[in-house]
């Protein structure tokens, strides 16, 4: 049975990628939760993580004795163990299409990932006016990923990115959370585009998980004293 | 035939990547170089690659009416198109690993690149042992990229990372390339390691292209006032 590691399910943008993805495809897999204490070398979560990986992050799949340690890399392995659930799109040009996106938002975005952690319980609507008031790179950031969404979207009819759910959803799944949590303005396409993706019974399952933990890590809020 | 938009070979080392992957497997190419003047808006360079792309970066894979705008989906878009030409290693588990390997480079290694940017014809090693006396974050990279290296080379016997060239060898070229500029020191196995990808003809072509430029770019040189 496939093993993912994940951490805080209201925290931890990248573990929420590949568990919706795992989640809505119907791939059967066990989770372990493991908390973020904090990320110096002595914590818990590094000692835990370190002691599976070389880089103690999550997500981390393990599959027997094999451990896939990066989010890119394990949607790429399920994709390829998992031919019959067509995780990519099915068409060449969608399909490079979507890697292309999924490797931009792997790398990019650094500025709305920075400005706007990931905080699915939490409602900021005025942190995130203020943000896009006093940081015009989280405004650029928006845009590219409006711009991006819509493409899709027009290219491939919806109801996701390029037609049938992909990873491409899963990959972005977080940064709807974001656009949620601090209000950031989307044109309508794009908002409707973000609640079909929050009714996804995969993203559903994750968000309730998330609402569920209530715990609250001083480190993960930049803007809150508490819960 | 495929088109390939790279920017100054002596600098850009994200569109060393994809040249070098085509060219050591011997896939035909066409290739054009888009001088780095800035990256404001309104340079040459981003009005050049934006009415190709939607983000204006270099590399950019153009086949036919398909626009691949990101290095690792450039990657497995070859890898696809090419099966006969094996550029992910065969083993299911190899494969992983150097897919999870390629990822980790594409997001992280964030304090080597900005501390040690690309800079092929230029020698520093007064630089690289300063970066390493102040900058402990450096280090760690430094060491990651070892043991990163160390553990694929001894699971599969090199000369390569996973035996045969691959991707993950052209995804670390412009690393070997930092390595050497900046002097930075590496145990004997890797850096035995770094004299084989130096001598693959797809990295030497790379590296006689850069030193033929004798292009200076100020922005590019945080260390040189001149050649």
């Amino acid at each position: 049975m496939l093993k993912l590691y994940i951490g805080n399910k209201n925290y931890s943008s990248w573990s929420m990628r590949p568990w919706v993805l795992l989640k809505q495809s119907g791939i059967p897999f066990e989770e372990e939760m493991v908390r973020f204490d904090s990320f110096e070398a002595d914590s818990q979560f590094k000692r835990a993580l370190q002691a599976l990986s070389p880089t103690g992050k999550v997500p981390l799949l393990v599959d027997g004795a094999l451990a896939v340690w990066d989010t890119l890399a394990i949607a790429e392995y399920l994709a390829e163990a998992f031919p019959e659930k067509q995780l990519w799109p099915k068409d060449t040009k969608a399909r490079a299409h979507a890697r292309s996106a999924c490797a931009e938002m792997h790398s990019g975005f650094s500025a709305l990932r920075s400005a706007c952690p990931m905080n699915i319980e939490a409602s900021l609507p005025h942190i995130g006016a203020l943000v896009l008031r006093d940081q015009p790179s989280v405004g650029a950031d928006l845009r590219r990923l409006c711009s991006l969404w819509d493409e899709a979207l027009s290219n491939h009819g919806g109801p996701c990115l390029y037609g049938d759910f992909s990873i491409a959803d899963a990959y972005f799944a977080p940064v709807v959370m974001r656009i949620k949590t601090y209000a950031l303005p989307v044109p309508a396409t794009v908002q409707a585009y973000l609640g079909r993706v929050c009714a996804l019974p995969g993203v559903k399952a994750w968000i309730d998980g998330a609402l569920a933990e209530q715990d609250f890590l001083a480190f993960e809020e930049p803007y809150r004293l508490s819960r």
